[in-house]
């Protein structure tokens, strides 16, 4: 019997992961395959063409593809707006541009914090929640939230966008241009700016200015440093975990959702980050019950979003 | 014709503000009596002895009524939690007193602040909305959040509670016991404490220092001696409205709403409030778009609270 098959496909800056699953999200074929950040066109096409002759016969049972992509989205009108690691890309009619690739299959478009929240939402750790907070820590911080069993987009597009929570306006420098917000503290580039800050302070911890050195420093060595013992190295991920607690308290006393996951190559470090993490929350939130929020991690690594991406576009058929 | 008539009751530490309205919400009656803080039974008896002698025959009409607590509520419990401005109401089954005092008449139950945002969501500066935020600047500063075109309560009751935001771990303490939350610099009692602390510094501008000795001095005092031309009565102002939109400009961030309401008491200081405020926000804010959301006043006034109970309080006759 044939049967519905959706793609997901996770956009990012270097790569597009794809996945092609039936309703019950069994991975058929899943890969990666080169992105070029400067042609949406010609990737789209490629990635078609590998899945076309991955799938053989069974390509005429694909009816939508799903895109996450690193951006803000405008999911109703299909558009890609501001996206840092995808310049050409920027601006596009991507629904269009798919649908020339993918011989007129219709597509839903999400960003890609959004799509990993929604494959941890309906397939990973999120399963059961009306209410969701995800945080992901990756170069920067991205965000996404489910209220009231759905994804919260904003009537402008602009919602969850939480690595811009200022935390401190004094504080440490983000690349946004504004001080303080929780991406400059608990991204890889924010602890990897505190690891230097630190190691170029006279008297630095031997081992972290050693560390920082190399030209391969980065937050997963950070976090063997810490393991092996070195205090700086503790000291470094404790003070980002306080800081995603403090930014994780504010949005439950605002959200008060039934569970957060904190997802992303940097949350890979766990207790290292979200020790400090889980004693800052009670000490923010104020509802008594709300105080003990479950704070987990993320449960489907690097293929959330493109398997999100898969969820999204699998609702659509089933919804449309 | 008879038509149905629903309550609206806000119970507050000292009085309870009711309105009784048809379902165009024209009031037919509208008043305010005593609280008894410590005896919820004793006050609602009297509310609606009260009410009952107004109405005359009208009262065969009621059909519903719907109470604000300054409080945690539970909605669907019918239960007041935290409560600390009614002590005696705490912990209470309040829609069983309610239907006891009211001849068994459903009732329905919302939070103080939450009422005051279907209120103006409805009748007032919130109209027409699908996503709204309000912040109540009162003694302290409460918060409402609509999402998706339905209130937000959270999974245990515990969401909006946006007062609490934490600005600055290091800022003034707050009476949560934290420091630095958004109360703590744009609450009645936030405003005075930075008055206090500047006419305590030697060097004191003597007429901030006169104000402050006044045992009226409030912030309605304040607003006035910063209009007479009172630079630090216009600079403690200026930064209450500052760390204000810091706090809009992350919940923006959060929620892209369509609008954001200034509503209580400390909030008709105006534009020596939102000035800075309104200055504030697009830097933050991270989406081009979501920017210049309007960040609008309250439009209803004390009585958004009582007029809000009572749209919840029809919602429910409609809805059931």
């Amino acid at each position: 019997m044939s049967e519905s098959l959706v793609i997901g496909a996770d956009v990012g800056g270097t790569a597009v992961k794809y996945v092609v699953t039936d309703a019950s999200y069994t991975p058929r074929v899943e890969g990666e395959i080169f992105c070029d950040p400067t042609d949406p066109g010609h990737t789209l096409d490629d990635l078609a063409g590998t899945i076309r002759s991955r799938l053989g016969a069974a390509w005429g049972d694909v009816e939508t593809v799903g895109f996450a992509c690193a951006g803000i989205v405008d999911p109703v009108a299909g558009r890609l707006g501001r996206a840092p690691n995808l310049p050409g890309w920027e601006g596009t009619d991507l629904a269009a541009l798919a649908g020339a690739a993918f011989a007129g299959l219709p597509a839903v478009l999400a960003n890609d914090v959004n799509a990993a929240l929604m494959g941890e939402w309906r397939l990973g750790a999120g399963r059961g929640c009306r209410d969701l907070l995800m945080l992901a820590l990756g170069t920067g911080v991205g965000g996404g939230i489910v209220v009231h069993g759905s994804l919260l987009v904003g009537g402008r597009c602009g919602a969850a966008e939480l690595g811009h929570m200022i935390l401190d306006r004094e504080g440490p420098a983000c690349g946004c241009g504004n001080r303080g917000c929780l991406e400059a503290y608990a991204s890889a580039s924010g602890l990897m700016a505190e690891a230097r800050r630190r190691a170029a302070v006279p008297g630095a911890d031997l081992d972290l200015v050693a560390f920082c050195s190399r030209t391969d420093a980065d937050p997963r060595g950070l976090a063997a440093l810490a393991v092996a013992g070195n205090a700086e190295a503790v000291d470094i991920y404790a003070r980002a975990g306080t800081m995603l607690g403090l930014a994780v308290g504010n949005l439950v006393n605002a959200l008060d959702p039934d569970r957060v996951i904190i997802g992303g190559g940097v949350a890979q470090a766990g207790d290292l980050l979200l020790a400090t993490c889980r004693a800052e929350v009670p000490r923010v939130v104020l509802g008594e019950r709300s105080k003990s929020v479950p704070i987990v991690l993320a449960d489907l690594g690097p293929r959330a979003a493109a398997l999100g991406a898969a969820v999204m576009a699998l609702d659509e058929v089933a919804g449309g």
